[in-house]
């Protein structure tokens, strides 16, 4: 789903050849028959597959409701944030978030929701936390990571592990500030916040961050309910007083509610075929399109295919 | 202006100091006085003597007025482009925008603006395009570059010419996909399509495109216009008939706009004190908020600053 087209409303060639493509896979695949290889990212996520996928379990999936009945999932990271994720589960448990609100929108940086009063008293229970746990220890995790060989300017190697994308030193590991990926808003430090004030990435990936801020997941569904909201006009993009700060109806847990309504989020696994297809076709594309493979891609730039079961 | 701050609204003690510092250093600049180092890459900006800041030509300059009187501003890039913004300015001369509309939002890709019906004739004068326009030759350029000594995944040199943001490989120069940069929309290659279906880059920048579309120039101011609309439920983010699409109004050249009416943007001297200043505290910042400086700077992640002259 990467094309510029120039003619899209009746040039639609390009597109039903491109769905008839994935159709006629699928059916390959699904009767054993011989498909063609994927020649897009898009198209190796729909041919994944069911081994390719592994499910979120639901005490890492964080479902935030808007008043305007807008839904957000957020799958949380504990491996790489555990005590940032254990503050946001006893948060979610406790409905801290419940009637609070979207207070600031920057453009090309950030949209942040939490308590605006200041003055919303904190849940019992909360662990404290420190600039320590902006990374954790790479060896533990160098035997599981998929390396991703292309140079980075913000770190000495990167790759993935266990469905997150990871930037090191060769000492430390963290997880990169990139589109989407939610954080902890802070005071100056060494505060390195309880988990309560949270923002979502909405532009170029802010990786002077990394490691200045806890990164604990990221927005895996309703992302454009955040990334469309109006920019604050006030310092920072906060919303003034004159400004509507869209409330938050609920947020909870996905462990949290009745079976039914718990949505079912499902990550592709970086050991798989298809993540080593995925990877191949972001860093050199070439078909119809795309003339020139580049060569490389940026770890955020290589977003984990993440889906709802089927 | 990049503080993710926990408590904004009460604990306003941190931006009244950088405001005051801000203040304090212009005063003390202005009456000659000694000034403390600026601290940030905003304190750079704010203190840059008018020696370090170039105007831009008029005919560099595109005023795009939407239907609601928001006005977005696009600096073209001739240099690196020289056909694609000779075919806008073209257009921009012909009226051809006018009462098109922007038909596409993408979340995390681009927003699209040209003529949905696919029908309007293209004005005369347009000059050839093709792959060749997709980048320049790096030796005539190479003397006048900044470099950015840090990695890229997807050229071997990055730096700034002329102010703008350059990737090479050593023989080609070329603009690169970064956030508001405006690329031109085409249909399977060889098409590179003659600058009148324009898009511009509101997520992560989607650096694969790179020398396989024309780069022709970056918003400069109003990008929140566009980057906040809602997104497209269509294929490829297209708005779908049931949605609307934002009528513009007009599109114009500055230079052929009355005197009076012209806005004036200037852009920071790549070859100043200021800028490198501003390229050092883009990579490596170390303050109350920054504990760990980043040690390196993506080419996406240093936007070259450019303001409405005072």
């Amino acid at each position: 789903m990467l094309y510029i087209i120039l003619y899209p409303l009746s040039d639609t060639a390009m597109m039903l050849r491109s769905a008839a493509l994935i159709a006629a896979l699928s059916l390959a695949a699904a009767t054993g028959g011989q498909a063609a290889a994927p020649a897009t990212p898009s198209e190796v996520v729909a041919q994944a597959p069911a081994s390719a996928w592994r499910a979120v379990p639901a005490q890492d999936i964080l479902v935030m409701t808007l008043e305007d009945g807008g839904r957000v999932l957020i799958q949380l990271a504990p491996l790489l944030s555990p005590h940032h994720v254990a503050n946001i589960r006893t948060l979610a448990r406790a409905h801290w978030w419940d009637g609070l609100s979207i207070n600031r929108v920057q453009d090309n940086y950030v949209v942040q929701w939490g308590d605006a009063s200041e003055k919303k008293p904190m849940p019992p229970g909360l662990v404290p936390t420190s600039p320590a746990d902006y990374s954790r220890p790479w060896a533990p995790l160098v035997g599981r990571a998929v390396p991703l060989p292309y140079p980075d300017a913000y770190a000495t190697r990167t790759g993935f592990v266990d469905g997150w994308p990871v930037a090191s030193d060769g000492k430390q590991a963290w997880l990169p500030h990139c589109y989407g990926y939610v954080g902890v808003g802070r005071n100056n430090s060494p505060d390195a916040g309880t988990g309560a004030e949270l923002y979502a990435v909405i532009g170029q990936a802010p990786r002077q961050l990394d490691r200045n801020i806890a990164v604990v997941g990221r927005v895996v569904d309703g992302m454009a309910r955040l990334s469309s909201l109006p920019r604050g006009s006030g310092d920072l993009g906060f919303y003034t007083d004159a400004e509507r700060k869209l409330p938050i109806r609920s947020v909870r847990l996905a462990s949290d509610l009745p079976e039914q309504e718990r949505p079912k989020l499902q990550v592709m696994d970086g050991a798989s075929a298809s993540f080593a297809d995925y990877l191949r076709l972001r860093a050199n594309r070439k078909d119809d399109f795309y003339d020139r493979p580049a060569g490389g891609v940026d770890l955020c730039n290589a977003p984990i295919p993440v889906r709802l079961a089927p």
